[in-house]
């Protein structure tokens, strides 16, 4: 059976198909081609072959001649191996309450790094030089953890996107401070769609030092990367992500996909799709009143209020996610291969429900 | 292009084959057969999904019902995470001196069990009571780190194998001092071929508590398993893995390749390929008076002393990598993919540059 | 010169006196008559001798003979060796955002646990299971730190002490939840005389589970201990504490200081002093309309907001540290060794100071 | 009762004195004097004190004006963080196989630092440039912890001492290959004796980078430093201590320990007292041909071979510890309050018991 024969079957299993995460959507068919073509022959492991070549220089070509980019399996990895390359032990790592480096990592960076992640309360996703204020005391006092990095994930949890202007107020207050800005970009590619800019004008060239570059949640098998944006940064990263056990041995399937997902600009279409399928069910649940679309829609997350009784039965149709369970807040995913038919019968039968 | 394109593409690029390493290979065909129709619909991320329950019990079939196994990327990782759950930092695990443990996974796990590795010296790679014995002291004294596990690999770095009645002595051996016994089978297939035997009866039959099960190594894309053979021991692993950075979102294409490489006994097609090859290369070496095999052949590998300069210009021709390089010893591994005309072929050049 | 003629020096220097930190006193010279009639002879190191013997004897009495006490340096050894014998890496400590723990050892139980502190905001110190409830989600979910224990300081960072009902309600809360109760008594004796009560009524019998017990704040040198009050928490213990560098090889010299301390109640004389100086400073400054205390007074620190100008001219006199420069706000800590002419001395150099 | 109460109570008990550590005697006199003398008054905590000042310019005296010394509590913490200031967890450290740092410390270095500690075997307790070739491959390949310190012992356990030359050699040795010179100073003062040299001379100009500088061994009461001998590698050490639990708040008591130390060079007539002792011992023992002195005794410990059970009745009247016991093996050690009828009386007996 070939990429065909699996793409009959994705159809005929629609009644799968839900806004759990976008990462429950499978790999897209070019990505899995460009994979196919890679596996002829032998290869040096470890990143020594063409592929691993050729996927390095496209990231070149689109955060600056001068940024360095390690492939690792995890959005975790990326994060927790990126940070720990320009934090030591003593330093803090200042983000968003929401992000997931605080809550959903099972406290992988204070075991990697052994740092302390301190969190900024924000109610959108967003943090700015206000919020993170705050933490900014105790400077070269050897009782508290020195800030080093701010964290900023773009699109945020919350499915809001940092404009250039905000993410460039937050490098400068970075940097004013000594400082360096990460941006944990696992949903980047929702972020460029929706600003439409292209990654290099809202990192490399907003202050961005460090980049988690995501590729899984929007069409890849696995595969994220780490990109270095500055100069400098990266000395003696290949030891920080072997003894990370994140070194790939046959690193030219990863860098396959990331072939495949520059290639026509794939990750671009992706992400545009993922994104109006979010816009079309916003707008659609934006006419039923008894529900309450609880965050601006700019990337490809809704967040929502509906009865919990209602959502429950929702859910035997399409699976996804509660978010805040108190509030009765859930939270609708949409990925690269969501359907605006999809979208049309989640309404619908939400609709019915609600009739009930 | 389909399975069948990228094959016929294989055969044209004999120039890039070698004896570098089992990973230079690429992916079995049937496991990405099986990557491909798992590729369909949604499916929750994390594991819980229909592949990777298939996968699981496929496992408990090999290993018993009371096992547990988990995926993760590497093999560093299955080492490092599966030995963190059954050790703590002030633990020691013992093992050869040329474990890849000990060399290979640049210090992963004193950085994430934070514990000592003590290494037994030994010719083959393998160990014995005998060997371990020097680091059996100190006991219940807390200025020594208390050594809890021991660990084997099988097949070891050197190409030998340990026969049931070898690992049965060690697992007892530990058991006596409270101690476990771990084994990184990186190369398990290829030891259960050259063993003529099921998985079981030199694993969870013999003793061992814990078992890195490869896959990469034969045939896979990436993914390894952690099996705990022993009820109780994988108490909060889950954890463990996440925090380990080695959660895959996108689990079932682990899985999916699992049920591909257990599928037809694949494995043991695969590894009887890889270890007849290297027999063969054995057998026409030890014909030529110039070299010398340095190992008994009992796997996949052969060690071989040659004269530094026809090594480089083997080179050219078949990559390999130097073993000791004072003693002009290399390393020649033999994969999957391996042909007779391989072997041939690398002979024949051999012979000729000898001659010169 | 002996004991006596050091007492006479620390009077003629009063100039340097203050209420920077209880930490800024010596050692009672009844600790320091303790260590040097212990300096006799050899005794075997690291604790096997009889000044040791003696001093956990009396740990036993005070906190119950199923309580395990074991010596170490500082108060952050104490509180992160302590907690490290009762959590994991992938476990999260719940504390209050003051505690000493979150703020003031520098990210040292990050480094050593590896896991998750997280804080609840408090006003004065203290927290409450309400206020910790918003850290009990997502149980038993591998993507999250799972909550392991509760921290409170007691007398509190803040200068407020616990009732015995409010402890108690905590430690029923944690233990619901299958989490233990830490306490940090870095000012545990200060609690105990401002509840007027033994120990262990506050600890043991309150439900703590470990507790840090400090003694360098009150009138020892050096030296803090970490008491496992429930049967089965310090196994292994021994471990953590040599590989966490916290054994001392002359061990005795902290167990004469033990010995001294609980000797006629010297830690209950020495903690009453010191609050009841403190009570009367906040008497004092309550007189003052253009001061204010802002936190209750329960133990031997003062929060005092001054005008900022004044602070410090006063810093001329007796030294002090800022707590919220923004605010304005001041710690005054009364230690040991604070005199009722300090208090005058101060209040009315405070005063002719605000005339001007 | 002062101190010369208590220094009779330590003639009478004799009975207790033995040969088990030099970390078994107790405060010299001269020591007790000095902390007693400076408690007097309040100081500001954690090293901002006038006894504090005072001691980091005496170390700067001994050790060159760009030397940075901090002061901690244990030995074992003195090596830590001294290597943990100059490594990184792919960092590997060199040792030999008799070093405390690898077979005392339970692991410490590699659970704080998160490194691998390599051992060269070594008869004496020396290493040198040969002995450490061993472990100088793999560099700049990253599945390979990378050489960074190579850390002697100043006097060894084995109780030889390392001449200038040996040390020059090897830090040339480590210079070369981009390494550094750490130097283990529990028993620096017993090496300086021996060498009959100033501190300086063996450590700064013989190029060491960073050392471990004991006192406990030779009359203090607890307190070590790191003394880090080349500018700028003490860049953010602070926190290092700070985190690493080893920040002193009552530093003002080490630092007394150290002027009294260094005045009146009571180092150099302590260890010249517990040198000449195992000197006296040496000879003795070699008078008696039952026994055999297995090291060359060149400071204060001496390494003898008795028969067991004869050993075991010494113990009776001294203790001393079993050093191999397979060997029937055992050390000696002499401190700064062993005197000549110790010795005398030991020899005395050890033949009696030899003649049954």
């Amino acid at each position: 059976m070939g990429i065909r024969g699996s793409l009959r079957i994705m159809e005929k299993n629609k009644v799968k198909r839900g806004f759990g995460s976008d990462n429950n959507a499978g790999i897209h068919p070019d990505i899995l081609k460009e994979i196919i073509s890679s596996n002829t022959g032998h290869v040096i492991g470890y990143g020594a072959d063409v592929y691993t070549e050729q996927a390095l220089n496209i990231f070149k070509e689109h955060f600056g001649s001068y940024s360095e980019t390690y492939f690792v399996f995890t959005g975790t990895a990326a994060n927790v191996l990126g940070l720990s390359g320009i934090t030591r032990s003593w330093n803090s790592i200042i983000t968003a309450s929401t992000a997931h480096l605080e809550g959903d990592e099972c406290g992988a960076p204070e075991k990697f790094i052994g740092c302390k992640v301190l969190v900024a309360d924000t109610p959108d996703g967003k943090i700015t030089p206000e919020l993170i204020e705050k933490h900014m005391h105790g400077l070269d006092f050897e009782h508290h953890s020195q800030p080093k990095v701010i964290s900023i994930t773009q699109a945020t949890e919350m499915g809001t996107v940092y404009t250039v202007a905000e993410i460039t107020k937050i490098a400068s207050f970075a940097h004013a401070g000594g400082m360096l800005l990460h941006m944990d970009g696992a949903r980047i590619a929702n972020a460029a769609v929706a600003l439409n800019l292209p990654f290099k004008a809202f990192t490399t060239e907003a202050g961005v030092d460090v980049l988690s570059f995501g590729g899984t949640k929007n069409g890849m098998m696995f595969g994220e990367s780490i990109c270095f944006l500055k100069p400098g940064l990266s000395f003696d990263f290949k030891y920080i992500r072997k003894q990370g056990m994140q070194l790939a041995s046959k690193m030219r399937f990863i860098s396959a996909q990331y072939i495949g997902y520059f290639r026509n600009d794939l990750w671009k279409s992706n992400a545009s799709n993922s994104n109006a399928m979010a816009r079309m069910l916003d707008e659609q649940l934006k006419q039923i009143p008894e529900v309450k679309v609880t965050q601006e829609v700019q990337s490809n997350g809704v967040f929502v209020r509906m009865p919990a009784d209602v959502a429950e039965k929702m859910r035997d149709h399409y699976f996804f996610y509660p978010w805040d369970e108190k509030r009765s807040e859930f939270r609708l995913m949409c990925s690269w291969d969501t359907k605006k038919e999809d979208i049309e019968d989640f309404i619908r039968i939400l609709k019915k429900e609600l009739e009930k």
